[in-house]
């Protein structure tokens, strides 16, 4: 693994934590930021205070302004943007990415309106790059943990197995271990779709609910998540594996998270406005809840959980009734809710 | 639904807690102890305060020491004993058990030295009972939240459905919700195997590793346990339900886990004599952590967490090297992994 020259966009709380990835596997890692304020903080003081306030940053990662100095004659590219920017920031990449460099994304979230996952979001823009040297990132994985080095795997899938390897390669490492998946689709659905749950378990949580009650709701919405991404074309068995169920956990047990912040503020009665004030970043669920009942329309899927919180989030249906109105649904034979998921069946 | 006789064998917390759902439902509850002192003290002043030491029991709960009065006339006769003195407590009903009442158990572990699940042992104790009227219940349950009537979601499963649903109607209410299943060996095995996996992610914690290094246990557990329950006969669907991901969640993620809390004293470096003697209650997945090392010898599957609990539990081998190990295997590609689990296949 030589030193070579990895970017990193933007420079966010994950994005900065990928960044110490490399920047742990020798490489010189360049991140990009919009802002030239955080870029002076990052190359003067080693800090990106506003995202994470406590870490020190090493060395080989400096913060620049300029597209151009951020990717030309870089060997790996990671895009780390909100949905919403992702297309806008693979744009202003074009002009400079190397033919021979990896393009990896780790955006969980699905494009407003057009609904499409961000790797067609991500091809539509580079037509003359090869698409399968495109690999998206995901997994059970707090920034605020892995810039300590705790012990973190993730999933990098792509078209191409070469990719996902090559991907694998260059951010493996003792404390950051990287598995390989071809399903591009399920492992950016499962992704995408776990912040809705995160949001529905924050919203039992902040009720006032108790564990078996979170817990149930994870376990369905694993399957409703499951049922749609195989109805997209995905493979249900990458819901059971990282970028699945792995990544469902983390985000709904754990206070990192800011969808179940999210959600639980909505649980103990504020509103949405009020919430996304004052969280301050992006909550990419509640985005994520309107594409997805959008998505279950589509593909003709029932999502009961989704459509509870799109009447929370959009139509102002209390948190209480509707988590009680999901509680409250008729008995029913499991296997029949899980069969659904596509290729599995029940004998 | 009438003020029929049913019966809870052991008042422990579980037992006590199901208890306490049958008489939300109306039904006149008898309760049997080994214990005078606890009989005596539920029956005067409503409380077991060893197990549920804030809980008042309603008053259509009595208990009693004799397993004829528990028994007789029952119509729905739930068995919640430790699994290693399952086959005893069977043996005492027998006489007196209707041929037309339920049997219900809820028990999560194997029978140590013959590595029997729960319903094999009552089918063997009961040979003149009709086999299809045996019931497992398991799924995300914390008896502290079910007598608080925090929703709560469970699942039954039997060989016959008609008996399903019969078990079905006699809990179900509207915070005890009653899913049902057809996958007897499936709901048992997940039951069980979660509780290594809970040792296992209290051990993590203990050590101080953080979420992300629990969520990859918990998910990689979870493909552990359905190869495991595949190669024995059960649907790998079941562990994707609530008695499999659900159980395991709650396990691993609450204090209110036992077997997360032995963890957790293991991984802070307790010996596990010491764990026992400070719990005071049964800790099911020691014992289960050596049937499943059993079990996967002798159906030849892969089980690496359970191997390293084993070498903790048992042969003197330090909790943070064994989780260490664990995340240090050599990279591979996720699939391999989770498409071992039984019938799934990747394409």
């Amino acid at each position: 693994m030589g030193k070579s020259k990895t970017t990193v966009l933007v420079a966010g709380s994950w994005g900065t934590a990928l960044a110490t990835v490399l920047a742990s596997n020798n490489h010189e890692v360049v991140l990009w930021t919009r802002s030239g304020q955080q870029a002076e903080e990052i190359n003067r003081t080693h800090r990106n205070s506003r995202f994470l306030k406590d870490t020190v940053l090493p060395d080989n990662i400096t913060a620049t302004t300029s597209i151009e100095e951020a990717v030309r004659d870089s060997r790996g590219v990671l895009v780390v943007s909100p949905s919403h920017g992702m297309r806008e920031v693979v744009r202003q990449i074009r002009p400079w990415l190397r033919p021979d460099s990896l393009l990896i994304h780790a955006t969980k979230g699905f494009e407003a309106d057009s609904l499409k996952r961000m790797s067609t979001v991500i091809s539509e823009e580079l037509p003359e790059y090869d698409h399968d040297r495109i690999v998206v990132l995901s997994g059970p994985s707090h920034a605020e943990e892995v810039v300590q080095k705790s012990p973190t795997t993730v999933v990098v899938a792509a078209q191409c197995l070469e990719t996902a390897y090559a991907a694998q390669d260059l951010l493996n490492n003792s404390y950051f271990r990287v598995y390989t998946n071809p399903d591009v689709s399920g492992v950016e659905i499962g992704g995408a779709l776990k912040n809705i749950i995160a949001l529905g378990a924050g919203m039992s949580d902040g009720l006032g609910f108790g564990d078996n009650a979170k817990a149930a709701l994870m376990t369905r919405g694993l399957a409703e998540i499951a049922r749609l991404g195989a109805a997209m074309g995905a493979s249900p068995l990458t819901f059971a594996g990282l970028a699945g169920v792995g990544d469902l956990i983390v985000t709904c047990t754990s206070r990192h998270s800011r969808n179940w912040r999210a959600g639980h503020m909505l649980g103990q009665g504020a509103a949405l406005e009020e919430v996304l004030e004052t969280m301050g970043m992006v909550v990419e669920g509640v985005k994520t809840t309107k594409a997805a009942y959008a998505l279950s329309g589509k593909y003709q899927v029932e999502m009961p959980i989704t459509a509870a919180l799109y009447e929370v989030l959009f139509n102002g249906k209390q948190a209480k009734d509707a988590v009680e109105d999901l509680m409250g649904r008729v008995p029913t034979h499991e296997m029949e809710e899980v069969a659904q998921s596509g290729h599995l069946r029940w004998n």
